[in-house]
């Protein structure tokens, strides 16, 4: 329990999220894929496609974290500004390349691969491809960055060519216990001495709303299962002898 | 059209948004709400339940925006720590709030009004309080920082409250062009160069995957019809002279 966590972040690049127009899928997608892997995935941010925004936010998350995933930005049109920029960030070079326009000739016969579908094979020099086996144009890996499509089907794919290059940390085990209906502020101040008595696990407590009422569930999370066990055993104790109305709070 | 912008970020507080186990629907939610207010959304990040990360990432935006709207952490367990986080970040004092404890005895009997739930009634000293018309614990703005919770529902209902404080802007229209079925890269170089030739209005384009293939969208945005209006006819013109297979790119 004692090795360090790998550790990632998650950059969704693109106006259309920010204005509304299209809701982000990928965030809940990469989330659940680090989780299964044992990467603890510890920030996320949406910026516009400008070139500064993208610049500054990447080379925060990189220094900090052990990956930095990346979504949109690396199609064909204007506002698909993603590989330069970070070509920018980290002080690479970018030119097209003739690994990515092999990839591309698979696709496109040779009067079709103009300059615009070209651009998708302008690539960061130094980096590793990501096979996207839809649509052809590759994502590509360099440093501790992974730069994949927006388009959540793409990214999914891509994500499925870079779990052999992932290292995979010791996976979190889950165990959700449902609150019999009670309300947090019944269980909340014994809960915390729990969470506190139990320094090895994570304890979080969780409304929400199903249509049929509230509903609050608490979560255990850790890597050692004696830990969470003990902290479970706690938990249904303390519910047991707890009561109140249907509430969230 | 020379007013200057009024702009936003968002701020998601909640480790079960990190582990995938809850699926964000709050950017999602406030970029609409935003954009219809005329309200430039411009950055949304996602942080873990930790004061340092909350406070790091508050500072940095709430220097940069109109407003920063959070979501998550504003309930009664030992996890939720976003109102100590941001009287810390904001370098104000706070606590238990007469204001918030009268809306909170609509709800609760003096019995069950316990430590815990005492705890939704902290307030930073100098806050606004946003009322919660669902289940009473209130969320509060104070300076640019507008507090509220995480549950989508009670979110929203927070947001009903919330409109009557915001300064709203000259809203952007947006016009989308179904490109036809005609792939990116056919018309990606052209585009760019309408791009140009408006800069009064914003040009994306994006393909998503809706399960009978793949389809662009061209989308146009701006805060000046008759800018709009000239960009979408030279948009027009273009696909009308464009061929190509259906594709994304």
């Amino acid at each position: 329990m004692s090795e360090p966590a790998i550790t990632a972040a998650m950059l969704v690049i693109g106006d259309e999220i920010l204005s509304g127009r299209t809701k982000d899928k990928n965030i809940g997608y990469l989330a659940d894929y680090l989780t299964e892997r044992g990467i603890d995935l510890r920030e996320a941010r949406i910026v516009p496609d400008i070139e500064e925004e993208i610049v500054a936010a990447l080379n925060a998350m990189r220094a900090r974290y052990t990956y930095v995933f990346t979504s949109g930005g690396i199609g064909p049109t204007h506002d698909d500004i993603t590989a330069d920029s970070i070509a920018k960030a980290l002080g690479v070079g970018i030119d097209y390349d003739e690994r990515a326009l092999a990839m591309m000739r698979e696709r496109y016969a040779p009067g079709e691969l103009n300059e615009a579908r070209m651009r998708m094979a302008r690539i960061p020099f130094g980096a590793t491809l990501i096979e996207n086996p839809i649509s052809k144009a590759p994502g590509f890996m360099i440093g501790n960055v992974i730069t994949m499509a927006g388009v959540p089907s793409i990214m999914q794919a891509m994500l499925d060519d870079v779990s052999q290059y992932l290292a995979s940390g010791v996976k979190v085990m889950v165990e959700t216990i449902d609150a019999k209906g009670l309300p947090e502020g019944a269980y909340a101040s014994a809960l915390a001495e729990i969470d506190k008595a139990h320094p090895g696990v994570s304890i979080g407590s969780y409304p929400s709303f199903t249509g049929a009422g509230f509903r609050n569930q608490i979560v255990v999370r850790g890597r050692d299962r004696a830990a969470i066990d003990a902290a479970l055993a706690d938990i249904r104790a303390l519910l047991d002898r707890t009561t109140g109305d249907n509430a969230p709070a």
